[in-house]
Protein backbone atom coordinates (compact mmCIF):
# COMPACT_ATOMS: atom_id res chain seq x y z
CA UNK A 1 0.00 0.00 0.00
CA UNK A 2 1.28 3.52 -1.11
CA UNK A 3 -0.63 6.37 1.01
CA UNK A 4 0.00 10.00 0.08
CA UNK A 5 -1.03 13.49 0.67
CA UNK A 6 -2.63 14.74 -2.50
CA UNK A 7 -2.86 18.40 -2.15
CA UNK A 8 -4.43 17.90 1.59
CA UNK A 9 -6.19 14.87 1.47
CA UNK A 10 -4.63 11.23 2.31
CA UNK A 11 -5.05 9.26 -0.76
CA UNK A 12 -3.68 5.10 -1.76
CA UNK A 13 -1.97 5.21 -5.04
CA UNK A 14 -2.57 2.64 -7.33
CA UNK A 15 -1.07 2.49 -10.58
CA UNK A 16 -0.33 5.57 -11.90
CA UNK A 17 -3.43 7.01 -10.42
CA UNK A 18 -4.73 8.20 -6.92
CA UNK A 19 -7.45 7.00 -4.47
CA UNK A 20 -9.44 9.45 -2.33
CA UNK A 21 -9.61 7.60 1.29
CA UNK A 22 -12.73 9.59 2.39
CA UNK A 23 -14.79 9.07 -0.29
CA UNK A 24 -13.53 5.15 -0.91
CA UNK A 25 -14.24 4.80 2.46
CA UNK A 26 -17.82 6.51 2.25
CA UNK A 27 -16.31 8.55 5.90
CA UNK A 28 -15.48 6.05 7.83
CA UNK A 29 -11.96 7.72 7.06
CA UNK A 30 -11.29 10.91 6.88
CA UNK A 31 -9.05 13.44 4.75
CA UNK A 32 -6.10 14.12 6.91
CA UNK A 33 -3.42 11.16 7.04
CA UNK A 34 -2.27 12.25 10.64
CA UNK A 35 -5.92 11.06 11.54
CA UNK A 36 -5.67 7.77 9.39
CA UNK A 37 -2.43 7.35 11.02
CA UNK A 38 -3.99 6.90 14.79
CA UNK A 39 -6.32 4.79 13.39
CA UNK A 40 -3.64 2.65 11.37
CA UNK A 41 -4.57 -1.15 12.38
CA UNK A 42 -8.02 -0.55 11.09
CA UNK A 43 -7.08 1.68 8.56
CA UNK A 44 -5.00 -1.13 7.05
CA UNK A 45 -7.61 -3.67 7.59
CA UNK A 46 -10.10 -1.74 5.92
CA UNK A 47 -7.56 -0.99 2.91
CA UNK A 48 -6.97 -4.79 2.78
CA UNK A 49 -10.40 -5.90 1.90
CA UNK A 50 -11.74 -2.60 0.50
CA UNK A 51 -13.08 -2.51 -3.35
CA UNK A 52 -11.50 0.19 -4.32
CA UNK A 53 -13.24 3.13 -6.92
CA UNK A 54 -11.27 3.31 -9.98
CA UNK A 55 -7.95 5.50 -9.47
CA UNK A 56 -8.19 9.09 -11.27
CA UNK A 57 -4.89 10.75 -12.55
CA UNK A 58 -2.57 12.89 -10.39
CA UNK A 59 0.34 15.46 -10.79
CA UNK A 60 3.43 14.16 -8.95
CA UNK A 61 3.82 18.29 -8.31
CA UNK A 62 0.74 18.37 -6.41
CA UNK A 63 1.59 15.49 -3.58
CA UNK A 64 2.95 17.09 -0.32
CA UNK A 65 4.33 15.69 3.00
CA UNK A 66 2.38 12.24 3.44
CA UNK A 67 3.05 12.64 6.85
CA UNK A 68 2.29 16.64 7.54
CA UNK A 69 2.27 16.99 11.24
CA UNK A 70 4.85 15.07 12.96
CA UNK A 71 4.51 15.34 16.59
CA UNK A 72 8.03 14.03 17.01
CA UNK A 73 10.93 13.84 14.19
CA UNK A 74 14.11 11.90 15.38
CA UNK A 75 17.28 12.03 13.24
CA UNK A 76 19.89 10.25 13.26
CA UNK A 77 23.68 11.08 13.12
CA UNK A 78 26.25 8.80 11.20
CA UNK A 79 24.71 6.04 10.71
CA UNK A 80 26.62 4.64 7.56
CA UNK A 81 30.80 4.18 8.75
CA UNK A 82 31.89 5.68 5.55
CA UNK A 83 29.90 8.39 6.26
CA UNK A 84 31.20 9.16 9.92
CA UNK A 85 35.13 8.66 8.66
CA UNK A 86 34.43 11.54 6.06
CA UNK A 87 33.18 13.79 8.58
CA UNK A 88 35.72 13.12 10.87
CA UNK A 89 34.46 11.04 13.16
CA UNK A 90 34.72 7.10 14.70
CA UNK A 91 31.51 5.36 13.97
CA UNK A 92 29.36 5.85 16.81
CA UNK A 93 28.54 2.91 19.81
CA UNK A 94 24.78 4.47 20.37
CA UNK A 95 22.74 6.50 17.90
CA UNK A 96 23.07 10.19 17.75
CA UNK A 97 20.01 11.51 17.89
CA UNK A 98 19.19 15.19 17.22
CA UNK A 99 15.84 16.40 15.91
CA UNK A 100 14.31 18.38 12.44
CA UNK A 101 11.58 20.70 14.18
CA UNK A 102 8.83 20.00 12.45
CA UNK A 103 8.18 23.04 10.65
CA UNK A 104 10.52 22.03 8.12
CA UNK A 105 8.61 19.25 6.76
CA UNK A 106 7.15 19.37 3.27
CA UNK A 107 6.29 17.54 0.07
CA UNK A 108 8.02 15.82 -2.03
CA UNK A 109 8.47 18.44 -4.74
CA UNK A 110 8.35 21.60 -3.03
CA UNK A 111 11.11 24.06 -4.07
CA UNK A 112 13.50 25.25 -1.76
CA UNK A 113 14.79 28.54 -0.36
CA UNK A 114 18.32 28.95 0.22
CA UNK A 115 19.28 31.19 2.84
CA UNK A 116 22.63 32.38 3.36
CA UNK A 117 25.30 29.82 3.97
CA UNK A 118 26.33 26.04 2.66
CA UNK A 119 23.19 24.00 2.09
CA UNK A 120 24.10 20.54 1.74
CA UNK A 121 22.08 17.71 0.88
CA UNK A 122 21.95 14.20 3.11
CA UNK A 123 19.31 11.50 1.09
CA UNK A 124 18.18 9.51 3.89
CA UNK A 125 15.55 6.72 4.34
CA UNK A 126 12.60 7.58 7.20
CA UNK A 127 10.24 5.13 9.10
CA UNK A 128 6.56 6.53 9.89
CA UNK A 129 5.35 5.11 13.24
CA UNK A 130 2.36 3.74 13.00
CA UNK A 131 1.61 2.57 16.66
CA UNK A 132 1.48 4.31 20.14
CA UNK A 133 4.42 2.23 21.48
CA UNK A 134 6.98 2.53 24.57
CA UNK A 135 10.45 0.15 24.99
CA UNK A 136 9.74 -1.94 21.86
CA UNK A 137 12.30 -4.57 21.75
CA UNK A 138 14.25 -4.69 18.42
CA UNK A 139 12.70 -7.84 17.67
CA UNK A 140 9.06 -6.41 17.57
CA UNK A 141 9.46 -3.15 16.12
CA UNK A 142 8.53 -3.48 12.89
CA UNK A 143 5.23 -4.09 14.16
CA UNK A 144 4.99 -0.55 15.12
CA UNK A 145 6.46 0.36 11.74
CA UNK A 146 3.60 1.89 9.79
CA UNK A 147 5.75 2.37 6.61
CA UNK A 148 9.12 3.94 5.14
CA UNK A 149 9.30 6.70 2.66
CA UNK A 150 12.21 8.88 1.65
CA UNK A 151 13.59 12.05 3.31
CA UNK A 152 16.25 14.62 2.40
CA UNK A 153 17.94 16.20 5.91
CA UNK A 154 19.26 19.17 3.92
CA UNK A 155 21.69 21.17 6.40
CA UNK A 156 23.06 24.30 6.29
CA UNK A 157 26.49 23.87 7.40
CA UNK A 158 27.87 26.68 9.24
CA UNK A 159 24.32 27.04 11.19
CA UNK A 160 24.82 23.30 12.17
CA UNK A 161 28.59 23.31 13.05
CA UNK A 162 29.07 26.56 14.78
CA UNK A 163 28.95 26.68 18.80
CA UNK A 164 30.58 24.23 21.22
CA UNK A 165 29.20 22.12 21.42
CA UNK A 166 27.71 21.69 18.41
CA UNK A 167 24.15 21.11 18.32
CA UNK A 168 22.83 19.72 14.94
CA UNK A 169 18.95 20.36 14.92
CA UNK A 170 18.38 23.97 13.66
CA UNK A 171 20.64 24.14 10.91
CA UNK A 172 18.35 21.35 9.44
CA UNK A 173 15.49 23.23 10.37
CA UNK A 174 14.97 25.85 7.63
CA UNK A 175 11.50 25.94 5.85
CA UNK A 176 11.67 23.05 3.65
CA UNK A 177 14.43 21.38 4.78
CA UNK A 178 12.70 18.45 5.03
CA UNK A 179 11.31 16.90 2.17
CA UNK A 180 9.76 13.58 2.62
CA UNK A 181 7.54 11.13 0.42
CA UNK A 182 6.60 10.96 -2.30
CA UNK A 183 4.43 8.25 -0.45
CA UNK A 184 4.31 5.98 3.00
CA UNK A 185 4.85 2.37 1.57
CA UNK A 186 4.05 -0.29 3.61
CA UNK A 187 7.23 -2.97 4.26
CA UNK A 188 5.08 -5.64 2.99
CA UNK A 189 5.69 -3.68 -0.77
CA UNK A 190 9.18 -4.15 -0.49
CA UNK A 191 11.56 -6.79 -1.68
CA UNK A 192 13.78 -6.94 1.60
CA UNK A 193 12.45 -4.00 3.94
CA UNK A 194 16.24 -4.01 5.84
CA UNK A 195 18.47 -4.07 2.38
CA UNK A 196 17.02 -0.86 -0.35
CA UNK A 197 19.48 0.71 -2.97
CA UNK A 198 19.20 4.49 -1.91
CA UNK A 199 20.76 7.03 -3.80
CA UNK A 200 21.11 10.82 -4.49
CA UNK A 201 21.57 12.61 -7.66
CA UNK A 202 22.48 16.17 -8.21
CA UNK A 203 21.45 17.32 -11.60
CA UNK A 204 21.81 13.91 -12.88
CA UNK A 205 25.18 13.17 -11.17
CA UNK A 206 24.97 10.25 -8.22
CA UNK A 207 26.28 11.82 -5.32
CA UNK A 208 25.68 9.58 -2.91
CA UNK A 209 24.75 5.46 -3.16
CA UNK A 210 25.02 2.58 -0.54
CA UNK A 211 22.43 0.13 0.64
CA UNK A 212 20.21 0.65 3.90
CA UNK A 213 21.69 -3.11 5.07
CA UNK A 214 24.72 -0.69 5.50
CA UNK A 215 23.11 0.87 8.64
CA UNK A 216 25.07 0.62 11.55
CA UNK A 217 21.86 0.34 13.60
CA UNK A 218 19.06 -0.70 11.60
CA UNK A 219 15.48 0.38 11.88
CA UNK A 220 14.33 -2.07 14.64
CA UNK A 221 17.39 -1.32 16.82
CA UNK A 222 17.04 2.60 16.32
CA UNK A 223 13.01 2.04 17.10
CA UNK A 224 14.50 -0.02 20.84
CA UNK A 225 16.81 2.83 21.04
CA UNK A 226 14.63 5.56 20.89
CA UNK A 227 11.43 4.03 22.60
CA UNK A 228 13.36 3.15 25.62
CA UNK A 229 13.31 6.92 26.65
CA UNK A 230 10.76 8.26 24.33
CA UNK A 231 6.98 7.07 24.25
CA UNK A 232 6.28 7.14 20.47
CA UNK A 233 3.11 8.32 18.81
CA UNK A 234 1.76 7.55 15.26
CA UNK A 235 3.32 9.52 12.87
CA UNK A 236 6.55 10.22 14.62
CA UNK A 237 8.91 10.19 11.99
CA UNK A 238 12.58 8.34 12.18
CA UNK A 239 14.97 9.99 9.66
CA UNK A 240 17.36 7.03 9.90
CA UNK A 241 21.11 8.64 8.76
CA UNK A 242 22.67 9.53 5.45
CA UNK A 243 25.31 7.72 3.46
CA UNK A 244 28.77 8.99 2.55
CA UNK A 245 29.03 11.40 -0.37
CA UNK A 246 27.58 14.90 1.52
CA UNK A 247 29.05 18.13 -0.36
CA UNK A 248 30.69 19.20 2.80
CA UNK A 249 33.41 16.64 2.37
CA UNK A 250 33.89 16.56 -0.74
CA UNK A 251 37.12 18.57 -2.24
CA UNK A 252 36.47 21.08 -3.22
CA UNK A 253 33.64 21.57 -1.08
CA UNK A 254 30.05 21.74 -2.93
CA UNK A 255 26.91 23.01 -2.09
CA UNK A 256 23.58 23.62 -3.32
CA UNK A 257 23.00 26.62 -5.64
CA UNK A 258 19.79 27.90 -7.76
CA UNK A 259 19.15 25.96 -10.63
CA UNK A 260 20.30 22.96 -9.12
CA UNK A 261 18.23 19.65 -9.04
CA UNK A 262 18.33 17.37 -6.53
CA UNK A 263 16.79 13.73 -6.90
CA UNK A 264 16.83 11.11 -3.90
CA UNK A 265 15.45 7.75 -4.39
CA UNK A 266 15.51 4.56 -2.79
CA UNK A 267 14.46 1.34 -4.62
CA UNK A 268 10.58 0.61 -3.96
CA UNK A 269 9.77 3.91 -2.30
CA UNK A 270 9.94 6.52 -4.92
CA UNK A 271 11.61 9.46 -5.16
CA UNK A 272 12.29 13.05 -4.45
CA UNK A 273 13.00 16.26 -6.73
CA UNK A 274 14.28 18.93 -5.18
CA UNK A 275 14.69 22.36 -7.05
CA UNK A 276 16.61 25.49 -5.43
CA UNK A 277 16.42 29.53 -5.24
CA UNK A 278 17.92 32.04 -3.44
CA UNK A 279 15.92 33.95 -1.10
CA UNK A 280 17.26 37.22 -0.58
CA UNK A 281 14.83 37.31 2.78
CA UNK A 282 16.21 34.47 4.14
CA UNK A 283 19.29 35.32 6.20
CA UNK A 284 21.58 33.19 8.74
CA UNK A 285 20.46 34.52 12.03
CA UNK A 286 23.19 36.21 13.11
CA UNK A 287 21.94 38.57 14.69
CA UNK A 288 21.36 37.43 18.15
CA UNK B 1 -4.01 35.91 33.20
CA UNK B 2 -3.04 32.57 34.13
CA UNK B 3 -4.11 30.35 31.92
CA UNK B 4 -3.77 26.32 33.29
CA UNK B 5 -4.95 23.05 32.58
CA UNK B 6 -6.87 21.11 34.90
CA UNK B 7 -7.21 17.43 34.57
CA UNK B 8 -7.70 18.03 30.63
CA UNK B 9 -9.61 21.19 30.49
CA UNK B 10 -8.58 24.90 29.98
CA UNK B 11 -9.08 26.63 33.04
CA UNK B 12 -8.64 30.37 34.05
CA UNK B 13 -6.89 30.60 37.65
CA UNK B 14 -8.49 33.12 39.82
CA UNK B 15 -7.06 34.32 43.28
CA UNK B 16 -7.21 30.76 44.92
CA UNK B 17 -9.38 29.25 42.55
CA UNK B 18 -10.02 28.06 38.54
CA UNK B 19 -12.32 29.18 36.41
CA UNK B 20 -14.09 26.10 33.40
CA UNK B 21 -13.10 28.08 30.11
CA UNK B 22 -15.80 26.31 27.52
CA UNK B 23 -18.45 26.46 30.56
CA UNK B 24 -17.72 30.61 31.29
CA UNK B 25 -17.82 30.88 27.69
CA UNK B 26 -20.70 29.46 26.49
CA UNK B 27 -19.09 27.27 24.30
CA UNK B 28 -17.45 30.30 22.42
CA UNK B 29 -13.99 28.60 23.52
CA UNK B 30 -13.15 24.70 24.16
CA UNK B 31 -11.58 22.80 26.58
CA UNK B 32 -8.53 22.23 24.80
CA UNK B 33 -5.61 24.51 25.93
CA UNK B 34 -4.25 23.72 22.31
CA UNK B 35 -7.32 25.49 20.94
CA UNK B 36 -7.07 28.61 22.85
CA UNK B 37 -3.41 28.62 21.72
CA UNK B 38 -4.69 28.63 18.40
CA UNK B 39 -7.26 31.19 18.92
CA UNK B 40 -5.12 33.10 21.34
CA UNK B 41 -5.86 36.63 20.12
CA UNK B 42 -9.32 36.48 20.59
CA UNK B 43 -9.28 34.73 23.42
CA UNK B 44 -6.82 37.47 24.91
CA UNK B 45 -10.08 39.26 24.00
CA UNK B 46 -12.61 37.54 25.26
CA UNK B 47 -11.01 37.71 28.65
CA UNK B 48 -9.91 41.00 29.03
CA UNK B 49 -14.18 41.92 28.99
CA UNK B 50 -16.08 38.52 30.55
CA UNK B 51 -17.73 38.60 33.45
CA UNK B 52 -16.41 35.37 34.77
CA UNK B 53 -18.54 32.96 37.50
CA UNK B 54 -17.21 32.50 40.89
CA UNK B 55 -13.82 30.36 40.88
CA UNK B 56 -14.04 26.87 42.52
CA UNK B 57 -11.04 25.32 44.58
CA UNK B 58 -8.88 22.72 42.70
CA UNK B 59 -5.80 20.36 43.64
CA UNK B 60 -2.35 22.04 42.66
CA UNK B 61 -1.82 17.88 42.12
CA UNK B 62 -4.52 18.10 39.26
CA UNK B 63 -2.85 20.65 37.00
CA UNK B 64 -1.47 19.42 33.98
CA UNK B 65 1.15 21.00 31.60
CA UNK B 66 -0.72 24.52 30.04
CA UNK B 67 0.72 23.38 26.90
CA UNK B 68 0.06 19.63 26.89
CA UNK B 69 0.94 19.10 23.14
CA UNK B 70 3.27 21.54 21.67
CA UNK B 71 4.36 21.11 18.40
CA UNK B 72 7.34 22.55 18.58
CA UNK B 73 10.50 22.25 21.69
CA UNK B 74 13.02 24.85 21.66
CA UNK B 75 15.52 24.32 24.51
CA UNK B 76 19.00 26.27 24.47
CA UNK B 77 22.02 25.28 25.86
CA UNK B 78 24.32 27.30 27.90
CA UNK B 79 22.55 30.20 28.11
CA UNK B 80 23.91 31.94 31.81
CA UNK B 81 27.71 32.74 31.72
CA UNK B 82 28.38 31.01 35.07
CA UNK B 83 26.24 27.54 33.89
CA UNK B 84 28.74 27.50 30.74
CA UNK B 85 31.56 28.21 32.92
CA UNK B 86 30.77 25.71 35.23
CA UNK B 87 29.92 22.73 32.27
CA UNK B 88 33.95 23.57 30.85
CA UNK B 89 32.29 25.79 28.08
CA UNK B 90 33.04 29.37 26.67
CA UNK B 91 29.95 31.44 26.79
CA UNK B 92 28.63 30.84 23.13
CA UNK B 93 28.12 33.75 20.67
CA UNK B 94 24.95 32.06 18.85
CA UNK B 95 22.50 30.49 21.19
CA UNK B 96 22.85 26.57 20.99
CA UNK B 97 19.52 24.80 20.26
CA UNK B 98 18.27 21.02 20.77
CA UNK B 99 15.07 19.80 21.91
CA UNK B 100 12.99 17.99 24.05
CA UNK B 101 11.22 15.60 22.32
CA UNK B 102 7.76 16.59 22.85
CA UNK B 103 6.46 13.60 24.75
CA UNK B 104 8.59 14.41 27.74
CA UNK B 105 5.85 17.59 28.41
CA UNK B 106 4.33 16.63 31.76
CA UNK B 107 2.47 18.88 34.34
CA UNK B 108 3.86 21.19 37.45
CA UNK B 109 3.26 18.19 40.24
CA UNK B 110 3.92 14.65 38.04
CA UNK B 111 6.14 11.91 39.75
CA UNK B 112 9.32 10.98 37.80
CA UNK B 113 10.34 7.71 37.35
CA UNK B 114 14.27 7.90 37.39
CA UNK B 115 15.58 5.66 34.63
CA UNK B 116 19.27 3.93 35.35
CA UNK B 117 21.58 7.03 34.67
CA UNK B 118 22.80 10.09 36.47
CA UNK B 119 19.41 12.27 36.62
CA UNK B 120 19.99 16.10 36.98
CA UNK B 121 18.06 19.01 37.83
CA UNK B 122 17.69 22.30 35.34
CA UNK B 123 15.33 24.94 36.39
CA UNK B 124 14.37 26.90 33.00
CA UNK B 125 12.11 29.60 32.36
CA UNK B 126 9.74 28.94 29.26
CA UNK B 127 8.66 31.19 26.63
CA UNK B 128 5.02 30.11 24.93
CA UNK B 129 4.29 31.26 21.67
CA UNK B 130 0.80 32.72 20.84
CA UNK B 131 0.80 33.75 17.10
CA UNK B 132 2.03 31.95 14.21
CA UNK B 133 5.09 33.72 13.16
CA UNK B 134 8.01 33.95 11.07
CA UNK B 135 11.55 36.07 10.91
CA UNK B 136 10.14 38.25 14.42
CA UNK B 137 12.75 41.17 15.18
CA UNK B 138 13.75 41.32 19.04
CA UNK B 139 11.86 44.28 19.00
CA UNK B 140 8.32 42.72 18.01
CA UNK B 141 9.45 39.35 19.47
CA UNK B 142 7.19 39.88 22.83
CA UNK B 143 4.58 40.83 20.75
CA UNK B 144 4.35 36.54 19.67
CA UNK B 145 4.43 35.25 22.91
CA UNK B 146 1.84 33.88 24.67
CA UNK B 147 2.58 34.00 28.12
CA UNK B 148 5.24 32.30 30.46
CA UNK B 149 5.98 29.54 32.80
CA UNK B 150 8.21 27.39 34.65
CA UNK B 151 10.21 24.29 33.34
CA UNK B 152 12.36 21.75 34.52
CA UNK B 153 15.00 20.12 31.86
CA UNK B 154 15.73 17.26 33.46
CA UNK B 155 18.54 15.40 32.23
CA UNK B 156 20.15 12.02 32.14
CA UNK B 157 23.55 13.19 31.83
CA UNK B 158 25.23 9.74 30.64
CA UNK B 159 23.21 9.75 27.50
CA UNK B 160 23.20 13.12 27.33
CA UNK B 161 26.79 13.29 27.04
CA UNK B 162 27.83 10.13 25.27
CA UNK B 163 28.52 10.13 21.80
CA UNK B 164 30.38 12.21 19.65
CA UNK B 165 29.49 14.67 18.32
CA UNK B 166 26.94 14.72 21.75
CA UNK B 167 23.37 15.67 20.69
CA UNK B 168 21.75 16.76 24.22
CA UNK B 169 18.00 16.00 23.26
CA UNK B 170 17.38 12.18 24.16
CA UNK B 171 18.96 12.00 27.46
CA UNK B 172 17.04 15.11 28.28
CA UNK B 173 13.73 13.71 27.24
CA UNK B 174 12.46 10.58 29.14
CA UNK B 175 8.65 10.46 30.00
CA UNK B 176 8.27 12.80 33.23
CA UNK B 177 11.81 15.25 31.92
CA UNK B 178 10.05 18.02 31.16
CA UNK B 179 7.57 19.48 33.79
CA UNK B 180 6.11 22.34 32.84
CA UNK B 181 3.36 25.18 34.34
CA UNK B 182 1.80 25.75 37.09
CA UNK B 183 0.01 28.43 34.60
CA UNK B 184 0.51 30.09 31.65
CA UNK B 185 1.38 33.91 32.78
CA UNK B 186 0.63 36.27 30.10
CA UNK B 187 3.77 39.12 30.57
CA UNK B 188 1.51 42.31 31.97
CA UNK B 189 0.61 40.07 35.00
CA UNK B 190 4.57 40.86 35.77
CA UNK B 191 6.62 43.14 37.45
CA UNK B 192 9.02 43.21 35.04
CA UNK B 193 9.09 40.43 31.98
CA UNK B 194 13.26 40.72 31.71
CA UNK B 195 14.11 40.34 34.83
CA UNK B 196 12.44 37.50 37.30
CA UNK B 197 13.96 36.45 40.27
CA UNK B 198 14.60 31.76 39.31
CA UNK B 199 15.42 29.64 42.18
CA UNK B 200 15.43 25.68 42.62
CA UNK B 201 15.54 23.90 45.69
CA UNK B 202 16.17 20.43 46.61
CA UNK B 203 15.17 18.95 49.64
CA UNK B 204 14.54 22.47 50.80
CA UNK B 205 18.06 23.41 50.27
CA UNK B 206 18.48 26.46 47.15
CA UNK B 207 20.71 24.41 44.61
CA UNK B 208 20.38 27.23 41.87
CA UNK B 209 19.79 30.90 42.12
CA UNK B 210 19.51 33.33 39.76
CA UNK B 211 17.98 36.36 37.71
CA UNK B 212 16.15 35.72 34.43
CA UNK B 213 17.78 39.06 33.32
CA UNK B 214 21.40 37.78 33.19
CA UNK B 215 20.62 35.09 30.15
CA UNK B 216 22.77 35.97 27.66
CA UNK B 217 20.24 35.63 25.17
CA UNK B 218 16.61 37.49 26.38
CA UNK B 219 13.93 36.19 25.15
CA UNK B 220 13.57 38.62 22.18
CA UNK B 221 16.83 37.21 20.96
CA UNK B 222 16.40 33.45 21.48
CA UNK B 223 12.56 34.25 19.65
CA UNK B 224 14.53 36.37 16.65
CA UNK B 225 17.10 33.96 16.60
CA UNK B 226 14.85 31.16 16.30
CA UNK B 227 12.32 32.57 14.08
CA UNK B 228 14.85 33.47 11.60
CA UNK B 229 14.51 29.98 10.58
CA UNK B 230 11.73 27.92 11.53
CA UNK B 231 8.43 29.39 11.37
CA UNK B 232 6.95 29.31 15.04
CA UNK B 233 2.93 27.94 15.93
CA UNK B 234 0.77 28.56 18.78
CA UNK B 235 1.96 26.34 21.48
CA UNK B 236 5.75 26.29 20.89
CA UNK B 237 7.63 26.59 23.81
CA UNK B 238 11.25 27.55 24.19
CA UNK B 239 13.03 26.64 27.17
CA UNK B 240 15.37 29.63 27.62
CA UNK B 241 18.17 27.72 29.73
CA UNK B 242 19.55 27.12 33.59
CA UNK B 243 21.46 29.01 35.69
CA UNK B 244 24.57 27.46 37.36
CA UNK B 245 24.41 24.80 40.11
CA UNK B 246 23.42 21.66 38.40
CA UNK B 247 24.53 18.29 39.99
CA UNK B 248 27.05 17.49 37.49
CA UNK B 249 29.26 19.83 38.20
CA UNK B 250 29.23 19.99 41.97
CA UNK B 251 32.06 18.37 43.69
CA UNK B 252 31.39 15.63 44.78
CA UNK B 253 28.56 15.01 42.21
CA UNK B 254 24.84 15.29 43.24
CA UNK B 255 22.21 13.30 41.05
CA UNK B 256 18.38 13.00 42.04
CA UNK B 257 17.46 10.11 43.86
CA UNK B 258 14.09 8.27 45.26
CA UNK B 259 12.34 10.72 47.75
CA UNK B 260 14.40 13.72 46.73
CA UNK B 261 11.59 17.09 46.41
CA UNK B 262 12.88 19.17 43.45
CA UNK B 263 10.86 22.61 43.76
CA UNK B 264 11.65 25.01 40.65
CA UNK B 265 10.09 28.67 41.43
CA UNK B 266 10.07 31.59 39.17
CA UNK B 267 8.58 35.28 40.46
CA UNK B 268 5.69 35.75 39.34
CA UNK B 269 4.82 32.49 37.81
CA UNK B 270 4.68 30.27 40.42
CA UNK B 271 6.37 26.91 41.21
CA UNK B 272 6.68 23.19 40.10
CA UNK B 273 7.35 20.51 42.46
CA UNK B 274 8.49 16.88 41.57
CA UNK B 275 9.28 13.81 43.37
CA UNK B 276 10.85 11.12 42.22
CA UNK B 277 10.70 7.20 42.33
CA UNK B 278 13.16 4.38 40.94
CA UNK B 279 11.65 2.87 37.80
CA UNK B 280 13.33 -0.80 37.03
CA UNK B 281 11.40 -1.07 34.01
CA UNK B 282 13.07 1.93 32.67
CA UNK B 283 16.92 0.88 31.77
CA UNK B 284 18.92 3.05 30.04
CA UNK B 285 18.76 2.11 26.18
CA UNK B 286 22.24 0.31 25.81
CA UNK B 287 21.52 -2.46 24.25
CA UNK B 288 21.75 -1.01 20.83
Amino acid sequence: MRLATLADRAVLLVGDGAVDIATASHGRFGSDPMQLLAEWDEFVAWAGQAELPAATPYRETDLNAPVPRPRQVFAVALNYRPHAAEAGYVAPEIPLLFTKFPSCITGPHAEVELPDGNVDWELEMVAVIGRACHRVPAAEAWEVVAGLTVGQDLSERRLQLTGKPAQFSLGKSYPGFGPTGPALVTPDELADRDDLAIECLLNGESVQGARTSEMIFSVPRLIEFISAVCPLHPGDLIFTGTPSGVGNRRVPQRFLGPDDILVSRIEGLGELRQTFRSDPEALRPASA
